[in-house]
């Protein structure tokens, strides 16, 4: 059978008919971290394919397949999730997805029905899924886009959101670094050799904020999902950056100076999970890395927290939830030192912390802009 | 060229001349993880080794070997710490050990030279070191051996720190659990379905402790390294585990109810700089991990502390330092209720926690014991 490997793209030949399992092992892939697909839909680990069938094996940056029946209605499942110790069948995994962000939404008041909200969708699983997960659930949740000028790359997830947009007949809000700022990534990281995550995380947070307030959103939510947060809080946690895991949260309140307030409705999901959504309910989205991120020390967060995953289910899950709900405030509370003195930006007037040297405020964005 | 990987044993043939360094890549051997040894001395990745040659690669659990020249007086060396970005000769390496001891023994005050210092020796490289360093620097040490009872394993464990004693004419206690305590590991852990590693650990704490009050030591010292600490932390912090992180330490003081002082001066090194030292000094140890460690969780997070360790250089001493020297007494002081409070065991005297449901106080140890 053909192996196709997506992302970057190769392919393997091995003689069939063979458990998806099986395959997976002698190719040494963590079945942690991709999906197996088979003519379009998914397929587990106890699957037997054939010596003339083609799978695609998907990274999700974390993701995979499983056996058994659904936990929820006996039929057989597309996707187990070992942490849950449960599988699902396609419906049951959507509904496992809604249930999952229900819980995160109630559990920390992230929104409430009568709440204009504005979705940062990139073209990526999470950020789609969020947004289509929020309008199934009847909540007033408009798009908006960032061009970030990395070619094919930034062209293909512009035509993906917006083709979402469309279909669903949903408002989405374009803006384009290099029209609306005088710069793309690609240039800012090339001009003083800088972190393109860096620049890109600063950019997005700026201008995010800043539609946000001007169109009189309420909140902001974001794609992140559980890996995400607990790849951030480990690296937080191995240099002990204490003022950062004080600020860790999945709910950042607004404040009075003009950061409206923002919300990760997703932080009980992990990746492969979303990416099983997407496929099950057939919402196209850029399966490609941003070709910028080689060497992101996150995705190697990522891959050690993965390793661990697969002997111990729910470490990530433990790791991330015992720490918001029993250790951040109980031990880190007073580690912020800055934490909420904010003041006007002389540059652009929106909130920055005040500077230590008694100069004029500029923010983070203003300076980085001026260089 | 003949590899032969140890631990467990298997030899792969590969065509020379070639760069150590591209071997090990070739096999896909994380440097960090091994020594390469040829014809009995450590070779480093810039090292061409000849088609008709023969390469050890030793696991050290993380290990490697490294090019450039000596830190100290710029002869070739024969080991780089990425961490330090520093390479050593064999006779530097050797000062290098020494120094990190020292710099252990002064920043906490860890031993005087009036002090009688009681060794844990286990066979393994780290125990045998100390042993070898805090006599090398004048120190009052004897060693305690422990049977635990592990076939073959124990019986070369057992003549390789008798011979290390008679060699340097150092007194050795030895104690056997068969004999003295009426069974071994293997006999416990089948007995009861319990983990190994768990049992073996209470056991030697025990015993080590109880031999050391008895011969009027002041002081117990254990090989325990960097990586060791390293891990042991990530575990708890995967977790949360709040009381043993503010139990987490490099020295334990004394305790009135009768618990001996305990250090652990190699914490500053790591595996691969031990075992360097064992290889540069001629001292023979077990290089065998024990049969009954398999799945331990303790190797899992030495693999991914390994893995981040391999692309930033640094990270497990910045986690285990930073964690030491700023955040557990800022942080995480008050997070042990039961810290100090101990009685005397009713079954042997020696001290344990006093029992909360008013029962009386038996030691974990009596009491796996009597099952």
């Amino acid at each position: 059978m053909k192996i196709v490997f997506r992302n970057p793209t190769r392919t393997e030949q091995i003689a069939g008919p063979a458990r998806v399992g099986d395959v997976l092992a002698r190719l040494d892939v963590n079945p942690e971290t991709v999906l197996v697909i088979h003519e379009g839909t998914l397929v587990t680990k106890d699957a037997v394919i054939g010596d003339d069938a083609e799978l695609e094996v998907r990274p999700v940056i974390s993701g995979g397949a499983g056996p058994a029946r659904c936990h929820a209605c006996e039929r057989s499942s597309v996707i187990e999730v070992a942490r849950h110790r449960a599988a699902y069948c396609a419906e049951h995994l959507v509904d496992h997805v809604r249930s999952q962000v229900r819980d995160a939404i109630d559990r920390h008041r992230m929104l409430s029905y009568g709440d204009r909200i504005l979705v940062a969708v990139s073209g990526g699983k999470d950020s789609l899924a969020l947004w289509d997960v929020l309008l199934d659930m009847g909540y007033r949740a408009d798009g908006l886009y960032l061009g970030l000028g990395i070619g094919a790359y930034s062209d293909r997830s512009g035509q993906v959101v917006a083709g979402y947009a469309r279909r669903r007949g949903a408002a989405l809000h374009t803006v384009d670094l290099a029209e609306d700022y005088g710069y793309d990534i690609p240039a800012a990281t090339g001009l003083r050799n800088r972190s393109s995550c860096g620049v890109c995380g600063l950019s997005k947070r700026y201008v995010f904020n800043k539609v946000a307030l001007r169109h009189g959103y309420d909140v902001m939510a974001t794609g992140h999902n559980l890996d995400d947060e607990a790849a951030q809080l480990l690296g937080n946690v191995l240099r002990w950056q204490t003022p950062f895991m004080a600020r860790q949260s999945v709910v950042l309140p607004a404040t009075e100076g003009g950061m409206v307030r923002k919300v990760k409705p997703l932080y009980r999901l992990g990746e492969r999970e979303m990416a099983a959504y997407c496929v099950i309910t057939g919402l196209d989205y850029v399966v490609e890395e941003c070709p910028m991120v080689a060497g992101n020390t996150v995705l190697r967060y990522k891959d050690a927290l993965n390793e661990l995953e697969r002997h111990s289910p729910g470490t990530k899950a433990q790791f991330l939830f015992g720490f918001l709900d029993r250790v951040r405030d109980a031990h880190f509370a007073a580690a912020d030192p800055q934490g909420g003195e904010l003041v006007a930006c002389e540059a652009c007037g929106l909130p920055t912390t005040s500077s230590r040297d008694g100069r004029a405020p500029v923010c983070a964005f203003c300076r980085t802009r001026a260089r």
